[in-house]
């Protein structure tokens, strides 16, 4: 199974792409730009190499879609429908991991306040754009700092909620999220419950600002999830 | 320091009730009606009682916030208003917890969805009827299952978010909220963060119903709050 992150070459896709690849994936880090996916993945290889990791590739967003098997998703929701639309047609019929949080950033606003849009997720907003090409979108890694991926080897002590409509999509985005030590995926539900995992963020991300931290999550309490 | 549970007499409030009157406060639960508070206050009180607590006492919700130095509200979104103008006039210049949850079930529709309201919270829509009482607004006890609360005398493994404009008045909530065991208070801001907090509640009720429990809750991870 080969993962495609598109829009790898930010922290949250880097990071998640880092990560993975130390657990042993195959993961292409996409980009607009072929050649800054190859720049971005030559110095992130070097950076990781003591961990023994299976090496990162870089590729223009689109050709990401096409090899890969399971996309990951991570641009600004600004850049979330046009990123979309250029690997619709090579993204047919696959799994989509969507960690898009629709925050004010994204109009010029503060990084700790939710965006509210419509539909009322950025995970929903995604299934829209990408309707009639049969991808099965999952919300997931929204609750998952940058920071803390970035911190390897520590385990990541956080739960990291998912939800989607297609059962065997979240089980294919659980096994992706749960090879990062210390994760524990949660399926929360459908689609349409993406807006309750989304709207965690930036409540993280104004604790983080205001407790100056960088490592803010979770972990659900009171339920067996076995 | 007497606290005053408004609406006191349903799962949430005297769960409160019961647990702070355990750890040795003083505590009136009010009820539209003295004589349901008192009924509901001596069943309670025999329930309770091994656990050698303070003696709950019983009063309308106005004599109830005459009384109390600080004020718990714990009625459901659709009484919220009628509610505090009853109590408007004695609650004057007082602390007042809000742990009302905007939840659909408000308007006929299922517990686990979020209802949106203007303003964007039910703790900044309490601050706003009881403007011009220089009424104290804390959003508290939103994120705290009733079963959790009735579960005595377990500890409760679960963060409890505040919020609020006002410094001493989230002080004198953290330190109500810290007398029931487990409870760890987090000071997430000001009030207009309320959403933040009161869209987690249909995120664990979701969760609850899911998974098949009534204790959902959570634990912020990655922060140092010393
Ligand atoms: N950072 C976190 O801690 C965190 C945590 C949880 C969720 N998220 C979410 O994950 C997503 C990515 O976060 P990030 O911090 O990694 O973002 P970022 O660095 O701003 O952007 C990631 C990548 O998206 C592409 N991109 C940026 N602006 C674009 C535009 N206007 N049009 C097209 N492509 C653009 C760029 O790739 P190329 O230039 O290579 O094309 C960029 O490297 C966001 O939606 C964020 O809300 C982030
Ligand atoms: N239950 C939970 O686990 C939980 C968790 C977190 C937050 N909350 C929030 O806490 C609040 C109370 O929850 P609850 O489950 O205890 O609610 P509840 O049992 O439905 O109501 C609490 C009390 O409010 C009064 N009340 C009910 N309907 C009213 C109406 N139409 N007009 C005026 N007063 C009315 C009643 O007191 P009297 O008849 O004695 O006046 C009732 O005993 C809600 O906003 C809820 O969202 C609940």
């Amino acid at each position: 199974m080969k993962i495609g992150i598109i829009g790898g070459t930010g922290p949250q896709g880097l990071g998640i792409a880092k990560r993975l690849a130390i657990a042993g994936e195959d993961v292409i880090v996409g980009s607009r730009k072929e050649e800054k996916a190859l720049t971005v993945v030559g110095e992130a290889n070097e950076e990781i190499k003591e961990h023994n990791p299976k090496e990162l590739v870089g590729m223009a967003n689109e050709d990401a879609a096409a090899a890969a098997d399971v996309l990951i998703l991570t641009v600004p929701l600004q850049a979330q429908s046009a990123t979309l639309k250029t690997i619709k047609e090579n993204a047919k019929g696959k799994v989509l991991l969507d960690a898009t949080v629709p925050l004010e950033t994204a109009i010029g606003g503060p990084v700790s306040n939710p965006l509210h849009i419509n539909p009322g997720s950025a995970a929903e907003r995604a299934a829209k754009i990408l309707k009639d090409a049969d991808v099965k979108v999952v919300a997931a890694f929204n609750n998952i700092s940058n920071s803390h991926l970035a911190n390897i080897p520590d385990p990541i002590e956080c739960d990291c909620l998912i939800c989607g409509d297609d059962k065997e999509a979240k089980e294919i985005a659980s096994d992706i999220i749960e090879k990062i030590p210390g994760l524990r995926s949660i399926d929360i539900g459908p689609l349409n419950k993406a807006h309750l995992i989304e709207s965690i963020t930036p409540l993280l991300i104004g604790m983080n600002i205001k407790f100056k931290s960088h490592y803010g999550g979770f972990r659900i309490t009171g339920i067996d999830f076995e």
